[in-house]
């Protein structure tokens, strides 16, 4: 890992790249749907720290061969990404599912715009992510890798992966389940698109078989690794340094890692996962320099 | 038209092949994810006229050139739009927007699974639909074809499209609005997704510019038809008829076309809209007879 490398400065310019796109691409606030269009960007620039976006444009840098600067069908990937993470924490946050008031120390949608305008706020970034995605007018638009994509993001997203996810996390509330099964709510809620992030980015940036399949092995396990520090700061974190409810798990009776195994033991498995990450990009060069420390930075983010 | 045309054995044998495709493609209810599943299954099995992937299947067909059935990305594409229509229906029904308790018949997906879960089904839908219109491993794939598919279903059902009409539709609730807004409103929220299933199907079906152009006003105008129908329904059904409670629109002081303009005149319009669809398609031959068909279809249904 190099030591040189300036992980914050890498993050402060990709995260204003990304919302600078996220901001062109984005509908403006006007006109008859001005309300909609004012409640996703609500959500959408309420400070998110952009890690999938970042995690896309990262992992098609460790791949290229050009210097060039991301593409745009690159960059409209990476804000689709963040749409659909956005609309899920719009969807999380309703009082039918977590009932949260605060995120990222804001009000959350419905408190801002009511059930129904936030249900319909999540439903609209959702949808507004696959026609970013499938756009047949960008720059570099290559048909091929855009349907790749788009099977790679809505799987992950979709019953069998964040979706599915969710609907288990609130059937198991209050009930004891096995590690086996937080494991599988974990992978499918936060992993899953987080692996997802780094493979679009892979096959924008056009990775071979085999460096693709390095990748995921990567993706999956930081995706690991932030769901264990989201667990471990849900039990140890303040509500001002979360910007929502700390210890909000153990009030809902939550299963957690620090639950099954207790803050040590969960802090190593974190760590295990990062190394195991890494491990994963032993044959790649230098320009996966940024993946290597996005990994640490998961690990020892504070929010 | 074709008065030697069945119309209603062609529905039976479309709707019987729709049916068949959903419950192939769609995930099986089993194992951890079986309640999510299930939830979906339920609303996507409920009775459903099919009228959209009906249409996708009839706009294809309007073009090809060979005799073959369906092929596989046609079928799926089909599928991608019921479910889109379902999800749009589990989230209109919930009690934070429309509050309905029956739904052709049957109790609503949240009386059923709880407003968390029909939430969950919605999106689990929504986000389906995009995989199976990305799959690349349908026979007859085309995956500039299918972007290009997928590009049009996600615009007309995000929030320029159906997700913003029904904004739109609540904003409007219990005001006066004028009815340049009523007519946005349909158009966004019926219009646009029945528009876009005839031109799925169009493209997939491999039209002509010039065809798709022609397919494309047939769509609008048996949009409109369609949502004026169901305003007179609304106005004139039983609730028995509809499966729905009847007169709900007025009870809520929606704005519709009766109120704008009296059943008579309202009547007069949706068929004026019929024949601007059929006038679209007088340089199609006898391939497009069941477009035709289905526009006679559409003005005259119960429900």
């Amino acid at each position: 890992m190099s030591s040189l490398f300036d992980i914050k400065g890498y993050l402060a310019i990709k995260r204003a790249q990304v919302d600078e796109a996220l901001n062109r691409y984005m509908l403006q606030s006007e006109g008859e749907l001005a309300g909609h269009i004012e409640a996703m960007r609500y959500s959408l620039f309420a400070g998110g720290k952009r890690v999938r976006p970042i995690l896309c444009v990262a992992a098609a840098e460790s791949v290229r061969h050009d210097k060039t600067v991301a593409g745009d069908s690159l960059l409209a990937a990476a804000c689709a990404l963040e749409c659909i993470h956005t609309y899920s924490l719009i969807h999380d946050d309703l009082p039918a599912m977590d009932n949260d008031d605060l995120r990222r120390g804001r009000p959350t949608n419905h408190r801002m715009y009511g059930e129904a305008g936030a249900i319909l706020a999540g439903d609209g970034l959702l949808t507004f992510a696959f026609d970013l995605l499938s756009r047949a007018d960008y720059a570099d638009s290559k048909p091929d890798l855009q349907l790749k994509v788009i099977e790679i993001i809505s799987r992950a997203a979709g019953p069998l992966g964040m979706v599915g996810g969710q609907a288990m996390d609130l059937d198991s509330e209050g009930k004891e389940i096995p590690f086996s099964v937080l494991r599988s709510i974990h992978s499918r809620k936060t992993g899953a698109l987080i692996t997802a992030s780094v493979q679009s980015g892979a096959v924008l940036g056009g990775a071979t078989a085999e460096q693709l399949d390095s990748l995921t092995v990567y993706g999956e396990q930081i995706g690991l690794a932030f769901q264990i520090v989201d667990d471990l700061l849900n039990v140890q974190g303040t509500t001002e340094e979360l910007g929502k409810a700390a210890g909000s798990d153990a009030l809902r009776k939550k299963a957690t890692y620090p639950a099954f195994f207790g803050v040590d033991r969960t802090k190593k498995m974190a760590a295990e996962s990062v190394e195991h990450a890494l491990a994963a990009l032993t044959s790649f060069d230098h320009r996966a320099d940024p993946l290597r420390e996005l990994a640490g930075y998961i690990i020892h983010r504070r929010r």
